[in-house]
């Protein structure tokens, strides 16, 4: 769980099916990628937290939560990030769609 | 895939870790009233599509996505939706979040 402050703030959706999925060194090479994509996010002034789920159709959900649009811009052009970018419409995604949204109410439980 | 037209529109995010994950009767009842809530949720005018995601950790997301709020409110307000939000924070959900947004621009590949 992602612990976010009240709103607003900006949530990033990102939906996803993983290309070669089951694929041993294909799935390796992209958890290597993803944690370090996280790890490096994580070094954007503005980075709030991430949340991530993937089930065993290969499908994916990623929310990420910034504090502003200039974080937002920044993470989206990390050199490091746009490498990755481009590996991902190459080789690790059949199909994504990325949304930005500003989040306006939110209410968790307990 | 959820196809969405071109922004403004508003998404759900709806990030939960599932209780009783992994045992079969409370997967099976949980399992059967998301797919009823899906079902219901498609007959609310404004209603446009859903992604969901769930890692074998029990860690789900759930996006939907709506016209106008007025929709969210006919959902939100639904009788039998009512019921299974309580049955969610009683049985189903060790946490949830529940987050707002409308979206502002999207981008898909490919």
């Amino acid at each position: 769980m992602t612990s976010t402050p009240a709103p607003p703030y900006l949530a990033v959706i990102f939906t996803n099916r993983r290309a070669g999925w089951g694929e041993s060194d294909v799935d390796a090479a992209y958890g290597a990628a993803a944690q370090r994509m996280e790890e490096l996010a994580r070094t954007i002034p503005g980075y709030m937290g991430i949340e991530s789920a993937r089930s065993d159709d290969g499908v994916g959900i990623t929310v990420s939560y910034w504090e502003t649009e200039d974080a937002i811009a920044e993470w989206r052009g990390h050199p490091e990030h746009l490498d990755v970018q481009a590996s991902g419409r190459a080789d690790w995604y059949e199909w994504c769609e990325l949304r930005v949204a500003p989040v306006e109410r939110a209410a968790s439980f307990p």
